[in-house]
Order: structure tokens, then C-alpha cells, then sequence
């Protein structure tokens, strides 16, 4: 079976440690301790993979965030001075850097990527504009003018694959590399469950009803901070109607085109499959695998 | 089947309008145009059920959420003054009238709960501190200073069943009725997947290791705004250590005392089970009729 990129990071998280502000000074003062060092957001590599540092030359009052324990030692991520919010598709150069990190590392980049974006975006109190810093070990932002407590975001997307008579429902976004289709996708609304949000999404993107939603599997991506939820559906209804304001094509695809896709990746000749690091990859060759 | 609650609105959620001004103010002209009245954040009920307004005396700039059309009327709810985030387990006056409510119209309250909510707690901009203002049709709001736009939050849950020998696990938080248990839970963080949420949550919490998580159900949890995400677990461990920090007790329930509690309520021996509202009690339901 295919890996869940984005998940099986090697971390401790070790929350005990968060809410204990001595516990985490001894933890930051270590010996041991290590710092996972970003360029802003992006991954930074060297030979081994990702790059750590030990804690020399960062000052007292640096925000770190406190990732957990690795191997027994402390790992940190500091907030960098810009948030990003672009999407995936335009960080070429990210993609291709995360192809290069074995699972773990790739999760661990993940978690430390969006808790540490989302910090470079929080700096200020929603509630009252007042500034906010960082609390319990970069799990948590408080004002510093009201009583406002802030925690990092994890938004749900539901993501499908919509089934008739054996042919696959798949869409792409605009702006993506020519021929290249993917799941539909869209954010869970307040008030609605992972099932409602599936069918809600499917029939405004491509105007048709789905029913029988079933769960596949779930995983992070980390442009900022999705929670990807991958479901299954079935449809009676083959005729599209597609919202072109939200995506750029859709259309059907045969169980062989899907194979033959899977198979040849980027050079492949019915369409362009997603990423092996997106959660579509996985749900594709889940879907081939089934009767 | 027990009803998953706060799911099943009648709403179509009508978004081509929302990113349309001149179509959602003709919306908000039209003669059936209506308004969901809460009490701020509580439920508003009549002899009927939920309170429904006309528009009438609603200033042009007055913040109002378009929820979308129901039975072909467009329905919207006000942004309250203040934002609410005590804990559901202390709002029993609301938790009563919710039970008043059928399900459609509870599940319409939860969504309008929720992002009205989320509105009146975030009218500065968290990246510059910056005023924000209602955009599309309540489901954005634009900062007024730098090119910020935020999002309505729905914040993943994973709330489990886990399972030894036949036993469940449950736990009680701080503050709740004498005598309550449910399942344990807690939020997803970012660079995690569902099921490594789940893992991560009962290992924090009793210190057991859970295996072979599967998927259950999902529903809206309105307080203020959680996807609740039911999954089911093995564990071969059955000594528990218990965070008492974050949990005020936890321990084993046999099928027998589950069903009694199922049974008989609040007047259950065995424990008192959580409220038809919560998804726990899907679960527990779903629990009992599995072989």
C-alpha cells in the first residue's frame, strides 16, 4: 500500500512539557537540544536530509516553537519573519526539495512548517488588535492587551473520488500544470459533518449528487495547514455542470486511464496524477486496488 | 440508527452568491428575505421552534451572515456584539433548548452559531491588528490595512472508542455532571493525521497505546466551531495512566454497563452517558449494535 505523506513523524510531542514554563526553559537550555532550521518556510537540505543546528546564536527572547522530543532530545522551530499563504502549486521548488526527505522527516517538516506559519501570521489578537505572544511552547498565542487565547489553525478539506459505473469523477484548479487532474476538493464549512461537506462541494463544483459517502484515509498538508480528509462517493448522475469560477475543467476518467496514469506519472498519456506527497496519490491507487 | 445531530440542514448554501455584492444585496432586498434571531449566541424558540424574522428594522450596515436559501427564501443570522467561548458542558440553559429543536433547525443553528460567533471574535486582523470587515456574504472577512483575508475556522476533534477485550474506555473532563464519562477526545494539531490524533490523545491522556483505528462518523460541535471526527480503537494495554491534569478520571465500562447507561440515561447506575446531542452517543449506539 502507499505511503500517507505527511504522516509517521518520529516525534514525542511530549504536552506535558508545554503548559510547564520551567520544564521548557530547562528543555530550550539543554545540551542537547536542536533546532530544525528553515529558510523561512522552505526546507532547508544538506546531504543528510533535513538540516538541524544546535541552539548557539539564538537569543532568549526568540519565539521557538517546541516540536517534542526526538530520539530523547528537544527539537525546536523558530517563527520567521513572514507567514505564507501561496498556494502549493506555485512552490515548485518546495515540492521538489520535500521528494528528497525520507517519510519522517517529510512529517516533521510538515508540523514544524505550519505551526511556525501560523505563528507569523497570529502576531496580532483577533479578538482586540492587541499583540499577542507566544505561550505553552508555540502551542498557543495570548494578548497581551485582553483575554484572548489563540491555537494554531488545522483546517478540514474533504477530498473524493466520485464513482459511476466504474469511471472516476476528477477535476483541475487553475493555474495547474497542463493535463493534470486531481480529486475535487473544498473546505468542511461550519455546521456541516465530512459527509455533507463532500456532497456539498461535488455539487456545486460539477452540479451532480453524490450518495453513499465513505471515509478512505486522512492526512496533513502542511500550505498552511490542511487536515486533507479523502472519502469515496458513488453518483446516478453523469452529465457535469461545472462552476468554471472554481475550477478550470472536470470530466471522467476510465479505471484504465487511471491505471495508466498511476503508472507513467508525469509522462503519462490520459492525464497528469497528482503528486506521490498529496493525499489524491494515495486515494488513486487505494481506489485501483479495489474489486 | 441514531441521528447524527447538528447534521441534516435544509439550507442549499448557495455560494455563487456569496462572492457576488450586487446578487447578495439583492438577496437582502427581497421581500421573503428572512433572519435566523438569536439571543446572542443562544437559540431564540417559540411555540414553532426557532424564531424567524423579517428584515425589517436591520440598518444597511448592520453585519449579517447569509446562511443561504431555505424553502427558496434567503435566511441570514446577525453578528452578535460579543463572541462566546465557554465551554458547551457550562451552557446548560442552551443545551436544554437545543433538545426542543428538530434536527434540521438544530443543524441550522449550529452552522449560524458558528460563524456568527466567529465573526464578533475576530474584527482585527491577526496578521497586522488592523480592522476587519464582513465579506462575502459572512463567509470572509477582508482586514481593512493590509491585504489579510481570513477564513471561518472549524477546528478538528478526534473523539474515540477505544476497546479491550470486550471493555470500552471512557473518560471524564473537569466540571462535568457527577457521575458522566465519555469518550476521550481532543483536537488534531497540525502535521498529523486523524489517526495519529487519536493515538497521540489516548497515550497523553491514560497512557495506553491504541491500534487499528478505523473510521466511525462525523458531525459539527457548534461550541464554537469543531468538526467532531468519531474513530474506534484497539488497545492491548489495560493499566491506565491518567493525565489528571487534563482529565479528571478515566477507566473501563463492560458492553453491560454501556447499555444500561444507554438505556436509562441520567438515571443510569452504571454511569451517566453523554447527551443525544454529542456524537459520543452515536457512537456508543453504533458500539452496541456491532457483533
Amino acid at each position: 500500500m502507499a505511503h500517507l505523506s505527511f504522516t509517521g513523524h518520529d516525534l514525542d510531542r511530549d504536552d506535558h512539557t508545554r503548559a510547564d514554563p520551567e520544564r521548557l526553559a530547562a528543555m530550550r537550555a539543554r545540551g542537547d537540544a536542536r533546532l530544525l532550521v528553515l529558510d523561512g518556510l522552505l526546507p532547508q537540505l544538506d546531504e543528510h536530509g533535513l538540516v538541524i543546528s544546535d541552539l548557539s546564536g539564538i537569543g532568549d527572547d526568540t519565539e521557538l516553537v517546541y516540536l517534542g522530543l526526538r530520539g530523547g532530545a528537544p527539537l525546536f522551530v523558530q517563527v520567521p519573519p513572514e507567514g505564507d499563504m501561496r498556494q502549493a502549486v506555485t512552490l515548485r521548488e518546495t515540492m521538489l526539495a520535500l521528494m528528497r526527505l525520507d517519510p519522517a522527516e517529510l512529517a516533521m517538516f510538515g508540523g514544524a512548517r505550519s505551526v511556525a506559519d501560523w505563528h507569523a501570521r497570529h502576531r496580532f489578537c483577533a479578538r482586540c488588535g492587541g499583540h499577542t505572544q507566544i505561550a505553552k511552547g508555540g502551542w498557543q498565542r495570548n494578548c497581551t492587551s485582553c483575554e484572548g487565547q489563540h491555537f494554531p489553525r488545522v483546517d478540514p478539506v474533504a477530498i473524493m473520488l466520485v464513482e459511476n459505473e466504474g469511471d472516476l469523477l476528477m477535476g483541475r484548479g487553475k493555474g495547474w500544470p497542463d493535463r493534470a487532474y486531481s480529486a475535487l476538493a473544498g473546505f468542511i464549512e461550519p455546521g456541516e459533518s465530512i459527509e455533507e461537506g463532500v456532497v456539498r462541494e461535488v455539487l456545486e463544483e460539477v452540479g451532480v449528487k453524490v450518495r453513499d459517502v465513505s471515509y478512505i484515509a486522512s492526512q496533513p498538508w502542511p500550505f498552511p495547514s490542511q487536515l486533507m480528509i479523502g472519502c469515496h462517493g458513488f453518483t446516478d448522475n453523469r452529465e457535469l455542470t461545472i462552476d468554471y469560477t472554481e475550477i478550470e475543467d472536470a470530466r471522467w476518467f476510465t479505471r484504465a486511464e487511471v491505471a495508466e496514469a498511476m503508472e507513467n506519472g508525469r509522462h503519462a498519456e490520459s492525464f497528469i496524477p497528482p503528486l506521490p506527497t498529496a493525499i489524491a496519490s494515495y486515494m488513486l491507487t487505494w481506489w485501483l486496488e479495489q474489486d
